[in-house]
């Protein structure tokens, strides 16, 4: 990593601020602070008014964010009033790192930086400070609460701080505090921000002026998450996940909260990828990651969702020394680096989903399971296994077993865990995305990292950037995956849904959405009574395929059968898509309508380009232009067929190839619901 | 009216119920009934099951609503358990009207019906019948509660009817019981079906197989307005609106409910013009409908919005004698038929909206308002005053003075009186759509038609098709007009919003919009301080011009001032545009992205178009097939001109003439924000 910084702390006495104010509007104070993007288009402005503290922010000169205010509600009192600046510093850095991995390999973090001091005015006369970082491409800010004589220990009940957007910008939003409060497993709805209630981060809002807005987080170490309530009007506010008793956050100052971060960009192509939290998260605590290893999987998993096989003991039983065999023997004959296997301990034959009893065992194994054995099978063919810690939330159960349990998997060569929190609360009543389960996941992650192994999250906290301290988090779920096609859960995932998803969870991070399902036509036998025909993937074979450029994971699943695979021309894509990235370009998009990216695979000159809709056939004509100039490619295209629809003939995929260069427009016809993926490589 | 009922009434004891159980699925009992459309497509069955009643639908052999529960929660105890069905009658019916105005001339109202009789097991052995009746375009139901020795003078606190979707399908919505819990007066938020919690009708839903199905009541005259809650997953169920006390519906058996309306249809194209309710609504209870009259109007309305003119007395007053005779001159002039008076009587110097005092006069006008004078001017230019009554929701008020207030514009020759219900709740906490305000509007609609005057009520009940037997009631509000634009409430309204309307509200009936600002540009200062910038509409001027025949009224209004008019080429297609159609064709239609109308003239041969879109421009091609073969037309278009934007450059449009026929495939080139309007006339 290189690190080009360029510090320079000026501290400014707070009637230095009139030389700064001497360059604003009329309306401004001596207590009025502005603080610009190295571009100059973006502007955060902070000032103290009638003893609040407000933000605002503009971009190109027009408000983005209202006068917001800023404080929190601690449980003795409120730090909200009587609040004045004392002092700003100000700051700027270039750099530039290369992520060991990643949507693009290099990560420029540029930013000019305004660090407000802030004095209480009355008993306790508390201070803290609120830095504002402004980029090219957003806004991040937190608070750091100074120790003092009336203030070290805290419990804090609410973090007060508001978002007051300029316009009734349209939102597409999941809902928090819902039945399912924390999982995100929800379809997404979108609307003017004045109808919302209480949603999820990342918060995708769109302007009248066209202006993108992506309200979010960063770096959540020893805090709890945070989501947005609407009080009315267009000001949404922070509300924090809650411990059992209530408490929000429980801390000693000093102390500094995650980044609220505020991406904007012009248009919705402009969003993805987004590194604005990697940005905001400090440098990686694993000196060596090449151990670290973006990789293709299968595994014991797709058959437990359709109920052809189970996660329990008995006849069906999936987790078995052959089967798991069988899946290493595919996973090698097709280059895929690794093996998933869930139920493979015991635990699964109670009705822990049901009964929130559960208590797993992470280091005892079905009899019919021979660890030792599977994973020495493993290592011969060049495949590790993925191992599975379903906790069920019940945190303690599993953080007492969390040591031996990662050291026997590293004992057998196991290099990646697929943990599980399928459960709205622990088994204490501690939200899933409070502080308490917030300092979980570190501790599983870190544990992990000790141990050499990779983990991959379902159910999980939001990703707020951690991969770039921790680049051993490579994945994620935390939102609406396949599994909801192999239930029909709410209807199953509508053609729309990926192209919601590009836009709004995937700004946060990897996701373990598990493509590649082939075997579309079968109506699953696993719906409920009511809705029997609904349990299937609602796609094109084709933009299965799509899904793995469009849709980001460093691991990346080839989620069906293996014999649904076999036969079949078009898996031959999938074993040659990359899961590492140079570059990302956003070609087209159109959020809830369409996608199509381009992504450069990382140490080779290959490119690939998926293609999504939503249940709209649409055609699109491509320039090639990001590809070198003069050199010659083929283009290796899945397309779909003639008289492909999701809903009644997803099957149809023509694959073809042409020669193609940097000077070609390539046309892309997609079908309704349909996909299309692209390989480009260099002519051989 | 010409009646060709064909009635064929056999009534079925029971056991009778197995001659049609024979042609259905092994699953049926002989207990369950089945009824299809006269086309055969959609199929109603009803069945009880373990002392349920339920009803579903399918429509070509595929499930709309799954078995859906019907009953009722009173105060004193339940009728939801223990029900039979004791015996069926079948009916059908096809005749033809003509409405004396309406989006088309001519309704067919071509039904099968099934009486289902019901029978509580238990004390005390209610008995009550739901009759449905399938249309090609949908079904309605009702319940007709029979008096017995148990059950005569009842309190309803619910109607449990469910509509159990068959599918997660996509709705725009918006929300009731919320802060404006009746009013309507909401930007839609459109998601799956799953995350709806309580929103209004008509409630419109696309299904994953392409149906659209909109679901809405009919003939609501006694009863409290229905909302719809979502009990989980994709169950929808009715709740209604309250008296003060919590009661939903005060009534005596015998006693029939509202239709409940679920329209059917195969594209969103398909679901305009709809004439569901009208088909269940009884007939005209008037018997000369000749004075009843659609008309254009204008009027001092938009000035007292954007705060150029009052409505309470003072140096701004709009509604003076000179005032109003200017709009009177500049009606003639223009050939409309109406000028509406706002501010013309005592008691809007207080400040009734905020305080909820009101105490408005309904006859005693300003002093600087000479009524006689202004009547004998109007009447002299041919032109009628359209009266006004804001209520404020003081109902007692306003009916202690109703029969006299009306009888005053009789006298005047004032034709038409726009009320108006600004509150939430009536003085006496009675809900806005509670039976308590039903039975108001009722009583203003038929002590209007006593009196000869025609009514467009603001701030209304919703339209349940009310116009068929009272043709008196012409238009009303009950969503987001135009004077959102005026205002920038929740920001105004965004670009999709009326490709919105056209989809949802529409369906119910009429609506008074207020179409027709030119004067685009100019930001008014109305707005609250913290959003100054979005007091104006987001729209092109071309798109003004499309609403008119878009969004359907018999009355239009002209709303901008008479002087922004002026010079204006423009103002020639409202000067033409007709208000009152034989035909209406919607050509292309996609819900919250566009809509293009085709509309026949009533008694002309004139056709216009309004074809609008949403932030992104759009291009058409449509066949005019719908013109007489043969005979040779002229289209004079009002496009929007080059670079127009609803953004920053609303004004541009280009008026052209062009010879067209029935063969004619005319482009159609809408700007971002913007629309077309098209007046096709015989050739001359």
């Amino acid at each position: 990593m290189e690190m080009q910084r360029r510090l320079r702390n000026l501290a400014h006495p707070l009637m230095l601020g009139a030389a700064f104010a001497a360059s604003a509007t009329p309306a401004t104070t001596q207590s009025e602070q502005r603080v610009r993007s190295p571009d100059g288009r973006n502007e955060v402005t902070v000032e103290s008014r009638d003893g609040g503290l407000y933000y605002s922010v503009r971009r190109d000169g027009q408000a983005v964010l209202l006068p917001s205010r800023l404080g929190f509600l601690f449980r003795a009192d409120s730090l909200h009033n009587g609040l004045r600046i004392t002092s700003v510093t100000r700051d700027s850095a270039d750099q530039t790192w290369t992520q060991p991995w990643g949507e693009v390999a290099s990560v420029r973090d540029h930013y000019n930086e305004l660090r407000v001091q802030v004095a209480e005015d009355r008993a306790p006369g508390r201070r803290f400070a609120v830095a504002f970082r402004v980029f090219d491409d957003g806004v991040g800010f937190r608070y750091e609460l100074a120790e003092s004589a009336g203030f070290a220990d805290f419990e804090m009940m609410e973090e007060l701080t508001e978002f007051a957007l300029a316009d009734n910008a349209r939102a597409w939003w999941i809902p928090a505090n819902k039945p399912e409060p924390d999982r995100q497993e929800i379809l997404y709805s979108s609307g003017p921000v004045s109808r919302l209630d209480t949603v999820h981060t990342p918060l995708t809002l769109q302007m009248s002026n066209g202006t993108q807005v992506v309200i979010h987080e960063a770096n959540l170490v020893d805090y709890a998450g945070m989501y947005l309530v609407n009080l009315g009007g267009r000001t949404l506010r922070s509300t924090l996940a809650r411990w059992a008793d209530g408490v929000a956050v429980r801390g000693r100052a000093p102390f500094v909260t995650p980044w609220r971060t505020i991406q904007l960009a012009d248009r919705p192509e402009d969003l993805a990828p987004s590194t604005l939290t990697l940005k905001l998260n400090p440098p990686s605590r694993i000196e060596n990651t090449s151990w670290i290893d973006p990789m293709k999987y299968v595994g014991i998993w797709w058959s437990l969702h359709i109920g052809t096989e189970t996660w329990g003991s008995g006849p069906k039983h999936g987790a078995t020394t052959a089967n798991t065999k069988r899946y290493i023997d595919f996973a090698a004959a097709n280059g895929f680096g690794g093996v998933l296997v869930e139920g493979w301990n015991l635990g699964w034959d109670i009705d822990w989903f049901n009964t929130g009893k559960a208590n797993f065992s992470f280091t005892r194994a079905y009899p019919d399971f021979d660890l030792p054995e599977v994973a020495r099978y493993a290592k011969q063919k060049g495949v590790t296994l993925i191992g599975h810690h379903e906790t069920a939330t019940m945190i303690d159960n599993y953080e007492r077993q969390l040591e031996p349990a990662m050291e026997l998997y590293r004992r057998h060569g196991v290099r990646a865990v697929k943990t599980g929190y399928v459960g709205d609360l622990t088994e204490h009543g501690h939200a899933h995305q409070s502080q308490f389960m917030v300092r979980h996941h570190r501790r599983v992650i870190e544990t992990a990292a000790r141990n050499g192994i990779m983990i991959n999250v379902h159910e999980p906290i939001k990703d707020t950037g951690e991969r770039r301290t921790w680049p051993n988090i490579l994945s994620r779920e935390g939102a609406r995956g396949q599994e909801f096609n192999a239930w029909g859960g709410e209807g199953g995932n509508p053609p729309e849904h990926e192209t919601i998803l590009f836009f709004t969870r995937m700004l946060a991070g990897p996701m373990d959405f598990t493509p590649g399902i082939f075997d579309l036509l079968i109506e699953r036998p696993t719906g409920t009574p009511r809705q029997p025909h609904e349990a299937r993937p609602r796609t094109t074979l084709a933009k299965q395929l799509a899904l793995y450029v469009v849709l980001y994971s460093p691991l990346q699943m080839a989620a069906d059968l293996p014999e649904n695979y076999a036969g079949q021309p078009a898996f031959q894509f999938i074993r040659d898509v990359g899961v590492d990235w140079d570059t990302t370009r956003v070609l087209e998009g159109k959020i809830g309508d369409y996608v199509v990216v381009a992504r450069k695979q990382r140490d080779t000159n290959d490119w690939f380009i998926g293609a999504i809709t939503d249940e709209e056939a649409r055609s699109f004509e491509v320039p090639l232009s990001f590809l070198t100039a003069g050199q010659r490619y083929v283009a290796e295209i899945y397309a779909d067929g003639p008289g492909a629809h999701w809903r009644d003939n997803p099957l149809p995929v023509v694959i073809s190839s042409h020669p193609v260069d940097s000077t070609t427009r390539l046309p892309i016809e997609l079908a309704p619901g349909g996909g299309q993926a692209i390989r480009i490589r260099p002519e051989r």
